[in-house]
C-alpha cells in the first residue's frame, strides 16, 4: 500500500530525528530503518529531504496536538501532569536515547525550511497547550506564559536527562513545573479545583 | 604559537557546534572557520573529532563556570537575572542563528563519549549555578530544584527562539523564572533583600 509505505517512512524519520539528530536522518538510514523500497524516495518525496524532515515536523506536530486534544474537561494542573507525563514516557520508553524531533531539526539545520516548519509546530504546540490550560482554569495571559514555560522547561529538562541517562533532571524539573501551576490555580480568585 | 592555534580550533568548534550542530563541526569546518593549518589536526588532537568536542565542551563548561564566578556577593534574584542575560546575550549578538553547543553534541551524538562529557557539563554548571542562588540566599534543596529549572527552561527557550528567528519566547520564560525566583525569595522566613 503506497500511504503505508510513506507513513512508514515518516515515522522512521521521527525516530531517527529523535535519536540521532537531522544529519543521521537520510534517505538511506530511513530505508534501513523502515525497509522500505529505494523506489519510495522520489515516489513519497519529490522534494528530496527537505520534504521528508517537513513531514516528519508535521507528524510530531500532529501527535502532540493529538495528546492534548484527548483530554476535554481537564483542569489546568491535570493537563500540565498529562503533558509532563508524555515526555516521560518518551524518555523511559526509549532508554533515554530519544528527544524531541523539533529540537533536533532546529539545531542542526542548514537550510531555512525544516527550521521555519520547525518553528510553525513549537507554536501550534504551545498555543493548544495554552488553550488546555485556559479551559482548565487559567486566565489567558497565565495560560500563555505557562504554555511557554512548560513547553521550554520540558524540552530543556528532557535534553538533560537524555545526556545524564538519568531521569532526574526530568523529575526535579515536573515538580517544579506542577508547583507553578498549582500555584497559579490556588490565586485565582474563586478556583473550585 | 601553538597553543593559539589549538585555542582558535577549540573557540572555532564551540561556534560550529552552537550554530550549525556537531555533524557539520568537523577537521574541515573548523579549518575552514579558523585558518588553522591542516597540519593542527593531528598534532593537537591525536583523538580525533571526540577530542575536539570534548575540548570545545570543555571550553563551554568552562565560559559558563566563569561567568557565575564573576558575580560575587549577588543576590538569588540578581544570579538568575545574570544568567538569563547570558543566554540573551547569546541570541541577541548570533542574530538568533545560536544556541548551547552542549544541546548540539547531546541531540546528535553516535559516540557515548561526548554525550557523556557534555551530561558532565551539564552537571557542573547547574551544581555551579545552585551554589550561588544558594549563596545569595536561597536554601540548600530549593536551589538546586530552581537552578535545574533555570537551565532547563533557558535551554528550551533559546531552541523556541532560535527556531522562530523571535526573542518573545526567550523573554516570556525569562520573566516566568524571574517572578518563580522573586516567589521563592519573598516566602524565604527572614529576608532582607
Amino acid at each position: 500500500m503506497a500511504g503505508g509505505v510513506r507513513d512508514r517512512m515518516v515515522a522512521g524519520a521521527v525516530r531517527l530525528l529523535a535519536r540521532r539528530g537531522l544529519q543521521a536522518t537520510s534517505f538511506s538510514t530511513v530505508l534501513a530503518d523502515t525497509g522500505a523500497p529505494r523506489g519510495s524516495i522520489y515516489h513519497h518525496f519529490p522534494g528530496g529531504k527537505d520534504e521528508l524532515v517537513s513531514a516528519a515536523i508535521a507528524a510530531t506536530e500532529e501527535h502532540a496536538l493529538r495528546l492534548l486534544d484527548q483530554q476535554p474537561g481537564a483542569s489546568a494542573l491535570q493537563v500540565a501532569e498529562s503533558f509532563l507525563g508524555a515526555w516521560r514516557a518518551l524518555l523511559t520508553g526509549a532508554d533515554f536515547d530519544a528527544g524531541c524531533a523539533l529540537v533536533a531539526v532546529t539545531v542542526a539545520a542548514d537550510t531555512p525550511h525544516p527550521r521555519e516548519r520547525a518553528a510553525d509546530a513549537f507554536r501550534a504546540w504551545r498555543h493548544r497547550l495554552a488553550r488546555a490550560l485556559n479551559e482548565g482554569g487559567l486566565e489567558v495571559a497565565s495560560a500563555e506564559a505557562t504554555a511557554m514555560l512548560l513547553l521550554a522547561a520540558s524540552e530543556g529538562a528532557v535534553v538533560m536527562s537524555r545526556a545524564e541517562r538519568d531521569i532526574r533532571p526530568f523529575e526535579t524539573v515536573a515538580a517544579e513545573l506542577l508547583t507553578h501551576v498549582r500555584n497559579l490555580v490556588d490565586d485565582l480568585p474563586a478556583h473550585d479545583a
